[in-house]
């Protein structure tokens, strides 16, 4: 019982790491749709939410059943907490890629983004959907602190929020008022989609050690 | 022991009550701050937001010591989900109030909001502050179904949000491209407020019955 009590606690880092993947995937879609106007991609991407949608409940029900026919306690409680949390977070993570998905629909045909930020926003996009496979791998267990190294990736998604908002608020802005809202707001969904795989990373530390690490996200 | 288990899952049901309240109570503040440039009553809002962070902490720490201790099933197990899940989505509304809060410190002593939008983002507050207060009572339990009820007010909200991005996006737009992107994030922390309240509202519905209630958040 317990050893295949221990394939279910593998099975559902399992879920999550493929929701992380599909996070994953969404973001670096949506960003192209973004950066070259696709219109086909971004409906891709929009189509692709129920998926990841569909793919946290599974994940939640496979954990509310370990619950309730397991009762576990102390680490294997936190485990499958954790991994409640965490389906919920890249469920997120997946909104926040459609967010972008779908103003490049609604901007469609024209270019969101002005040619000199299409380099701020390929690197968020990159960043970010790295973020995402990272935080898969932490879901698979034993791959060290997750917490203090997405922190730190982090800390450049950050930087380059405050680099693009400094843009728009600046005095040298040229693109008028409808394109710093749209450029604010998108920047704000990638902000958000790093700050969620934060939190998740910070979640599975809690989890395997019963501390919380420190640092804000 | 069922007589005291009842009696935690009611005080479970209090800590949330009380989490509503508070965010209720960080978001008028919130709104009076941003919409009074009230540098001392941001400064309040943003150091509320610990407490609130604080007792989020206290119910998960409940939740988690009754799904150890007592191995709850079925619609038990699912109450006390959903109080870790409307845990963490009341302390997100206190981010959300705190956002505004941090606008209105950072803009100081300038106003973030033109005259002619006093008004909507006075309503914005409001009924983002009763939605709080409203998820507070159904969080006692017996109130009948939260979901339908606030998921029709956060159409209210929507609209108002909506009003705000077609004024700043149009062609009348007076106050400049810094007025428009705030007003646009800030407007954007009113409706996800919202969102999280129907959110909780919904998760609290399925704990009672087992069936998810039909309708977007």
């Amino acid at each position: 019982m317990r050893e295949s009590f221990r394939g279910d606690l593998a099975r559902l880092g399992e879920q999550l790491a493929e929701m992380c993947g599909m996070a994953a995937h969404s973001m670096r879609q949506a960003s192209r749709a973004l950066l070259t106007a696709d219109l086909q991609l971004a409906e891709e991407v929009l189509a692709a939410d129920a998926l990841l949608d569909r793919a946290r409940q599974s994940c939640e029900e496979h954990a509310q059943s370990l619950l309730a026919l397991q009762a576990p306690v102390a680490r294997d409680l936190r485990m499958i907490l954790a991994a409640v949390y965490s389906a919920e977070k890249i469920e997120r993570m997946g909104d926040l890629a459609a967010h972008i998905a779908d103003t490049a629909r609604f901007t469609h045909p024209e270019h969101v983004v002005p040619a000199e930020f299409e380099q701020v926003f390929t690197e968020l996009g990159e960043i970010a959907a790295a973020m995402a496979d990272r935080v898969g791998e932490f879901t698979l267990g034993g791959a060290g602190s997750g917490f203090v190294e997405l922190n730190e990736t982090d800390q450049a998604v950050d930087a380059l929020h405050a680099q693009v908002m400094s843009s728009i608020t600046g005095t040298g802005w040229a693109h008028g008022v409808r394109s710093a809202t749209s450029l604010a707001l998108i920047a704000r969904f990638y902000e958000r989609f790093a700050d969620q795989a934060v939190s998740v990373a910070k979640r599975l530390d809690f989890a395997e050690t019963g501390r919380t690490p420190t640092g804000e996200v």
